[in-house]
């Protein structure tokens, strides 16, 4: 473990405690005029494709409006991390399942496996720090563990200042190595018993939730627990909310995150100060991302949210990120299973923009 | 035309001024349990996969409760036909569009082509009865021509009793034809300028609006016309129903339907026969569904619906048939493109039905 933190940190310069800066590029608005003008010359009647043309401009924007939006060698990133609070019973599951269920990542046999197969998006699995280390080390895990499991953030804060800084920096370096390798998007995904508890939080502190209600607002029944389970985890939350007075990105990562958020905020930024394109999951991933953007502002951006999930909390994030998601399918499996999902809306609004003929090249004459 | 229709009709036996008969299944509800549990039995939360759920379970229960759900040969076919309603103006179009728009998917640059082919689903063009027939004849368009165009349906009958069923016939032994050659999956999509008139008409009749205000309900902005011209095209659609006394599905496709609507409708009565799926694109495409449905009820539970288009009627349609579409993206193109656009969605919900790991070959513990 502290080889390898120590090895991360030699990679990416800079104090390791101090939050690294991410230079990121506004887009340039004075595109917008030609890129619309380019969908609208498309044979389809004015606005017809609704929210993909919302999507194609974004892109284009985000692209410096080139002649063909670009989308190549996409990836999915799923990261996995093990969160203390899951000893006070807020999951239908134990930690163990964390391990468990990377192990089924890497056998191919989860939902996020089935639907990057279906949608041709390739994956690869972080372990950001499960509870018990995989061993053997299997083959394709990446291994970026800062621990293992964040400690209980309803007794104190979930991870020091220096594994949030050094999450940070992992996720940052590795979608940074993704990037230089050829890819133009990353999609997000995560795996880990407890961490709808730690977006929960993320929410509540960022949102400047102080009260009860307000708190419990932003708790929701993860994969399923009962009414009883619920009311426990919303006090958790409540108690956690009340130490918080700093509520700076970074101190609020510290205080209730995890470390695959860590890491999953970290790889968005980078993604961003590389001028690439982000698609965001559901509830935990919006967490990050909430984090991200309150971080760096310019983040949204790059930003693509997949769908609406289940978890009440995930529209309050939304609502903050001014975001509308492509798909609203009742999901509320995490994994990055909405962003798999959504990728095929992704490359068909690229499609249309790069291949559909004009009213003039076609000869249709409204 | 004469003797093309002849040679269809001789295709398919019967007397040509009756309505066919289409014996479709109903599906065994008894097999519900077994393959609820097959699916709960996935690594994953219960119900966590939300409507993908639902619509792996309707898979399941028309292609009897298999171990593997079959999605072979899937295919849009996009049935194009005039109305003689445009030449009142109701469109932002004239109908000389609807050839051209022919023209642009035979060429592959309509919006059509590109979700198609971004989600791999090959397309077919029928010409159900354009305006002006393409000369010379395109290689790839299907001849399938019920005549130049249907009458104006706000002075009178839009067909004859035997378009109507020749219609339905042809649509009939060309869904039959490719279920034959493997199709487990028919898509529909539609091209017609005027052809929303038609399908709020047919909304209009079969949902027994008869004031006036009921029928200005059914009744949209199309593609995107004025104010006042959607003033008119109420008032030509309350002229229509006003005359409608018999709602047989048979007499309203007569009085108001489209030659494209009445091939789609028996190609869907055809695919429901053969016990395989109909993927319904928006508005035009969902009212040939409810005259299907109208005709044979049975019909519906082989239907999986694409989107909720921005068509106000839409949205009645879906009702009538107590759907739940999968997408909701603002689209209001037609031509097919939401049920393109939702093709990976139902292969996303048979991919995690057939692939997807069980707690037990997991060895996931919850």
């Amino acid at each position: 473990m502290q080889t390898l933190l120590l090895s991360v940190l030699m990679m990416s310069p800079g104090d390791h405690n101090t939050l690294p800066e991410w230079a990121i590029s506004e887009p340039d608005n004075r595109l917008k005029p030609a890129i619309q003008a380019r969908i609208d010359q498309k044979t389809k009647p004015l606005g017809a494709l609704g929210q993909l043309e919302n999507l194609a401009l974004q892109i284009a924007l985000v692209q410096g409006a080139p002649e063909r939006l670009a989308l190549d060698r996409p990836l999915m990133l799923v990261f996995a991390a093990d969160h203390g609070i899951a000893a006070e019973g807020v999951s239908i599951a134990s930690s163990k399942v964390t391990a468990q269920m990377v192990m089924n990542f890497l056998a191919g046999g989860a939902a996020i496996n089935c639907f990057c197969r279906a949608n041709h998006l390739p994956l690869k699995v972080i372990d950001a720090g499960i509870a018990d280390e995989l061993r053997p080390a299997p083959f394709a895990l990446i291994n970026q563990r800062l621990g293992q499991g964040t400690a209980n953030f309803a007794q104190g804060p979930a991870m020091s200042r220096t594994q949030a800084i050094a999450g940070l920096r992992m996720g940052d370096t590795l979608a940074a190595g993704e990037i230089a390798a050829g890819s133009r998007l990353l999609a997000f995904g995560e795996m880990g018993i407890g961490n709808s508890s730690s977006a929960a939080a993320i929410l509540a502190a960022l949102s400047g939730a102080r009260d009860a209600a307000d708190i419990a607002r932003c708790v929701g029944r993860g994969t399923g627990i009962t009414a009883e389970q619920l009311d426990k985890k919303i006090a958790l939350v409540q108690q956690a909310i009340a130490r918080i007075h700093d509520t700076s990105p970074l101190n609020v990562l510290m205080e209730v995150g995890g470390f695959e958020i860590a890491q999953i905020c970290g790889a968005m930024l980078a993604t961003a100060a590389a001028g690439q394109l982000i698609l965001v999951d559901g509830f935990i991933v919006s967490a990050a991302a909430l984090l991200a953007v309150r971080i760096n502002p310019r983040a949204r951006h790059y930003m693509i949210f997949a769908h609406h999930s289940e978890e009440p909390g995930h529209r309050l994030i939304l609502q903050l990120l001014d975001a509308k998601p492509l798909l609203d399918l009742g999901l509320r499996l995490g994994e990055g299973t909405g962003a798999a999902l959504a990728w095929p809306l992704v490359q068909a609004a690229a499609s249309f923009y790069n291949q559909m003929a004009t009213f003039e090249s076609a000869g249709v004459k409204v």
